[in-house]
């Protein structure tokens, strides 16, 4: 597998990979669709109530989401070299968007979030069903468990998506997944804890949600395009990338507008969420912790402690250094510079987004 | 791959291949628990309480089980001439154990039920603990949240195991599992309307129960022997054998023995299931719906209502035409003789468990 960039000089080089990546990304977007359409097909013809499942996801996706997983997945790959006529990384991309799905739907169970990408969350929407509906049982365990249902399929589903990729992307496919239940156990254990233990929550950040969404989608895609010996260099960009992705998402949670995120804000808060931003903040000033788990506070409060802790500003300046290691990371990697400068690109787009 | 089974007369036969088949089960089951091993001695290194999750599937494990989907996976192997050393099939028959174990624990928080295999459910010891230790937040939505995750890594290792398998095996996989998936959606639905419809009932009692755990099981191992036209016959044996399974836990949910079956008796009537028993058993006395759904009445009560009405009866015939059925459908499969005896035999030992 040859890259076929090496035609024009910079800007027409960053057209060309970007028109790539953007063809790419939208016929992963066509593959999970298809997928879901012909599920929809056989078990419409099973029972007329069997598409519900499939629906919730088919909504999920159509409302919008920002597909970095696939994106970095996509990106991994082109930067390796690989033929974006392979029908491996559309598969590889798409698993990864699905899998993203199926956390999604549980982690609104474990949350018990109510909104996602501005629509109720599936829990949500069933349980109120069942409520309008006079039906037998609890509302709440019905609307949990067609969730818990949900999620299961779209796991089964991303699956069955990565088994269109090169095999030999399944070790790394088996540790991303088990990754991710595994962070998020300790996630809501920490929650449930609730203690400042701020080594505790960057081991946390790191492995559900940095190495998820940065580093393990890229090593994905250069393994599909069977060049592994990437993997060192995008695990470094991805664990410095992923970490200031997830600071923006404390920072997003906390001070962001839930018009832009399409979900509440605030939800670390009420959620006891031991984020890395509370975790140093409340190093800093015990009080927050009892503002946070006391009733009677606001938000508001919260926020303009987090402030005058000056732990915000430091997280911004910390995020600008992750930002730089990142880059550092890849400076001498064996790719093309265009894909050095569009990973650069990605590095900044993921760590000062609005939502 | 040819079948060894051709030396030696009846009961000689049967003590070989039971020998095998007994050898192959126990191979599974160290499969299941290196897999486990291994992912505790990763996960250890990261973080003392990585582990947890892991644990929670070992202790189901060793807490017992009947490991029926195991069993006929490897009978379908080894009925079809598959070579009891290839490990393909160990992988195989451990992929399907482990997804049990995932709706296993899914379908506890869905029920809510308190107790499997004599040991409280995850989500209950998980909640109990959350509870014992005054953390924060709502001990009910902690438990159920970790249960969500423990399910959701068994399904990920489920298919860990399954890419051990010839790759010829997926389609069949696929189908099994979204069948699981869309099968108890369907289940759950059924219950919250809890309106007697024995064909919807039937439905789903082929789909979720059934095939997946006779009929696909059967047939994932003749594919891994590279036997797929052994599909058919297996089919019309596991849809009829399926049924009698699924007839059975109904009655033995009805009238059985909780020391027995290691989990409390009756469910079916507190959570509304619309099983195959109670909609025919509302067919002949309407009355049965009422002492289900309105406070005040025993499961006595219930169990003595249904007797009356004659169906539990007419169950234990049907069953007993669904195993000739089944014994009918594999008269005529290329397959030894000693295989199609212990099939009738395996057939007869599901409808007429006593837990």
């Amino acid at each position: 597998m040859t890259s076929d960039v090496t035609i024009d000089t910079g800007q027409e080089a960053v057209g060309h990979i970007r028109r790539t990546s953007t063809d790419l990304l939208r016929r992963i977007e066509d593959r999970l669709n298809s997928l879901l359409a012909a599920e929809r097909d056989v078990w419409a013809g099973v029972h007329p109530r069997a598409v519900v499942p499939i629906n919730a996801l088919s909504e999920l996706i159509t409302s919008g989401g920002k597909r970095i997983r696939p994106a970095f997945c996509v990106t991994g790959y082109l930067a390796a070299g690989g033929d974006p006529d392979d029908p491996g990384i559309v598969a590889a991309g798409a698993a990864l968007e699905m899998l993203h799905l199926s956390a999604l739907v549980h982690d609104d169970v474990l949350d018990d979030s109510s909104q996602r990408r501005g629509l109720p969350t599936v829990h949500t929407k069933h349980a109120a069903l069942h409520d309008s509906r006079g039906w037998r049982g609890e509302p709440r365990r019905y609307g949990e468990g067609v969730a818990i249902l949900v999620g299961d399929l779209a796991l089964v589903y991303s699956d069955e998506l990565m088994a269109e990729a090169p095999r030999s992307v399944v070790p790394e496919w088996n540790r991303l997944r088990s990754e991710v239940m595994i962070g998020q156990y300790l996630d809501v254990h920490a929650a449930a804890e609730f203690s400042a233990a701020p080594h505790s929550s960057r081991l946390i950040a790191r492995i559900k949600s940095g190495r998820y969404t940065i580093h393990r989608p890229l090593v994905v895609g250069a393994n599909v395009a069977g060049r592994n010996e990437l993997a060192p260099a995008f695990e470094e960009y991805g664990e410095a990338v992923g970490e200031a992705f997830q600071l923006r998402d404390d920072l997003l949670d906390a001070f962001g507008d839930s018009t832009d995120t399409g979900k509440p804000t605030g939800l670390d808060f009420t959620q006891h969420k031991m984020t890395l931003l509370l975790g140093w903040a409340m190093q800093r000033d015990e009080r927050i912790h009892s503002l946070i788990t006391e009733p009677g506070h606001t938000p508001d409060e919260v926020r303009r402690r987090l402030v005058d802790t000056g732990v915000p500003a430091d997280v911004e300046r910390h995020i600008a250094g992750l930002v730089e290691r990142g880059c550092k990371a890849i400076a001498d990697a064996p790719i093309d510079q265009v894909w050095r400068s569009e990973l650069a690109d990605m590095a900044m787009r993921v760590a000062y987004r609005k939502a």
